[in-house]
């Protein structure tokens, strides 16, 4: 049976504020009493939709991978769908950068947010992160491969190690980016993994 | 007049044991408590050395650059002096990702980890962090010059930009080591970046 659709838009609200409140504030610095008084729900009714904060907080990154799967695959349907591989990848790497421009800097990915506070300390998180870092992983290997078919990037190197190196990159540079409030930083950085170090030969 | 020795100690244990919690726990999974439990202080002493939490962590940040600092000098004019800068790198990259293995990737660089909480939210230790990040990357901006000017490394990108995307993969390597435990895939990040993105053509 399905639940009640009113039930339904609470547990909604509470992620969307959770991903909203952790990817500025991460696991420590965000109290589950924040997130109540944001969606206005009282703590009891919190307890119905999540054992613990750490439940909560995997079901938030499962949520938030999901949310970033559908929009790699919606632009890749439509604005994407006329564009070579590395435009792509550049369409959405400055995306992203606007993205957590537009917050002043003050949100990050929930992934890599996570990964710094919480990484290695809770095991369902972790798994969690694990599995949305390889979805990322995967959406971006195909990317890589597509490119190199194209002749667009280098082949010395796997698509997947291209895609691996890639994340890195690009969660550091969203960590320094945190820090200076450089978005023109962050762009130039992953530009240059594109058209210079993983650029054909 | 020299501050007696007593305090001396008690202000380096209180740093000490700073570090350590806050690259494991971050700044807000870390309590003032915690650390005066760790070191055997009392809270009023606490505030005798720092003015606040915030105070705290900015003096953090820069003993920890100073001993990045002291720990890459004296490793370049001892092991690291018969090397070539890049042969200097590797080891540098590899001694990193040992110490944090060493950690049960518990621990993580600590620039990395504050970026990533507080990076956007004390103005304080968003100075500290971006001193830190400037110092560092001076250390490896010059080991990439002399990288560039031995025809180790590529020289159509300046050593400064070598050397900023290096500490963006550093970083994003780290936060993925702390989730995932494989330390081998860190350093197989690292080595690609050195031995085939920024190789010499």
């Amino acid at each position: 049976m399905p639940r009640p659709r009113r039930s339904e838009q609470t547990r909604e609200a509470l992620i969307t504020a959770g991903i909203d409140q952790i990817s500025m504030h991460g696991y420590h610095g965000t109290g589950i009493k924040q997130i109540l008084d944001i969606v206005n729900v009282p703590k009891g009714s919190f307890y119905n939709f999540f054992s613990s904060k750490e439940a909560f907080v995997a079901e938030l990154i499962k949520e938030y991978s999901r949310t970033v799967q559908t929009q790699l695959n919606d632009y890749q349907l439509n604005q994407g769908a006329t564009l070579s591989p590395v435009e792509q990848l550049r369409d959405i790497y400055k995306f992203g950068v606007q993205e957590f421009a537009n917050s002043q800097f003050q949100k990050s990915c929930l992934i890599g947010a996570l990964a710094a506070d919480i990484g290695a300390e809770s095991a369902l998180c972790q798994q969690a992160l694990k599995k949305a870092m390889t979805e990322w992983q995967d959406v971006f290997t195909k990317l890589f491969e597509q490119a190199q078919q194209a002749g667009e990037l280098r082949t010395d190197v796997s698509a997947l190690q291209l895609s691996s190196v890639y994340w890195s990159t690009w969660e550091g540079s969203l960590l320094k980016m945190k820090v200076t409030g450089d978005a023109q930083a962050a762009s130039d950085t992953m530009e240059m993994m594109l058209s210079i170090f993983f650029k054909a030969a």
